[in-house]
């Protein structure tokens, strides 16, 4: 009998091509596929939840696989992380009901973007963050953001060679903070599209830098043209935090 | 005219075989005392607060050293900045009075050390914790840690190869505390023997799992007995966050 199997998954992406598997590079997924096929003889396909870019980190990354093989769930968890390589870690092993898919069944996801706002940059935290001199503003971001929240369509948001066929999304919550010279952005929404949050970061902080006007943001939305925003943020300052199902 | 100029520094000492510079070894005091060489053509010596271990990581380490070279500390700073490694920078450059001397003029320092207590390692924390898996009791621990606290002899908290000539330091401050599953030590003292940072969290993280008694902690200030107490804890855990003036 199958097994539908539930993963949960924490990775540093410094040193990975990203998500997916691709042929000749480090991946995510290729590494957990090695290490099942490795510990049970299976060939499985690990299917994620978000397809995170090359240089992008996990706290909560799902992903779901069928497996035939008789393992308890914390054989699994036990075996499958002295296999993974020291930047990527299972932190639980679940049997899910068969209808269960990480990319399908998920409701919305939270991201979270790291930028070290300092005149120096800071090697200890350097993987994890975008180094920004200089001023910015975070009462003009927060003013800015709050036209995001909610259903709009977000075609400006995307990558050039994103394929969704919808653009329309929901932005449910857009937070930005600080706590000394790190300030965190916080953006929930149903689905991203490609490249989405680090658009959406590049263009608040070039805001909240004084690069672009304020009305930058509703012309995005209504005109849907990407080029008159910011810069995308480089992708070590992101996090994929949780997926919600 | 000499000037006597104080650097701020952080690092990330996970690639470093430590502070002071040695024959054929990685050290941030070598790659600094380079990047002043290539900078201004001076040899210099860079004499550091704090000789940090192997692995050990610092947000706040001081140091000072001599220069003939007229150039502004934000030349410098920035300048010298572009010249060291991405796991160094220095985050500050000024003036210091002929007579500072980062390691005889400070007062005291504070090191944090962070354990990840969680069935499951951390890849987005490997670098700067410790990784202990199972119940830790901060209670028990901070009850032991009241006796530490105050004047003592630390001669059993210390390194078989220290070779400071006294043992006696006063700790001000020894805490505890928890966020999520990360669990931070702070450790103020006038001065630190060798490892004795790591000698105290270790006998300390050993005591919370019960892995040692109570009455251990006095016994080894009573009898300087290294042997009775717990393990040293590694060095990526560890890093020193401030020198006092």
């Amino acid at each position: 009998m199958s097994r539908n199997l539930r993963i949960l998954i924490e990775y540093d992406g410094t040193d990975f091509a990203g998500w997916q598997r691709q042929p000749g590079q480090r991946t995510i997924q290729a590494e957990i596929e090695a290490a099942i096929a490795q510990m049970t003889g299976e060939a499985v396909l690990v299917r994620g939840a978000g397809r995170t870019d090359a240089g992008v980190h996990a706290q909560g990354q799902v992903a779901n696989f069928t497996l035939d093989a008789n393992i308890p769930t914390l054989g699994l968890l036990r075996g499958l992380n002295s296999l993974l390589p020291p930047d990527i870690a299972l932190l639980d092993v679940a049997e899910a009901p068969p209808e269960f898919d990480a990319r399908f069944s998920a409701h919305g996801k939270l991201y979270r973007y790291h930028i070290w706002n300092h005149l120096v940059r800071s090697p200890l935290n350097a993987r994890v963050s975008w180094h920004c001199r200089g001023a910015i503003d975070l009462e003009a971001i927060r003013a800015a953001a709050a036209a995001l929240v909610g259903q709009h369509d977000f075609r400006a948001f995307r990558a050039a060679d994103c394929e969704r066929r919808t653009t329309i999304r929901i932005i449910r919550r857009l937070d930005v903070s600080r706590a000394g010279d790190l300030i965190a952005f916080e953006v929930e929404a149903t689905a991203f599209l490609k490249n989405m949050v680090r658009i959406l970061v590049g263009t608040l902080t070039d805001l909240g830098r004084g690069r672009i006007t304020p009305d930058v943001i509703p012309a995005m939305l209504t005109t849907g043209d990407r080029t008159i925003g910011g810069v995308t943020a480089p992708p070590q300052g992101l996090t994929l935090v949780r997926v919600d199902y």
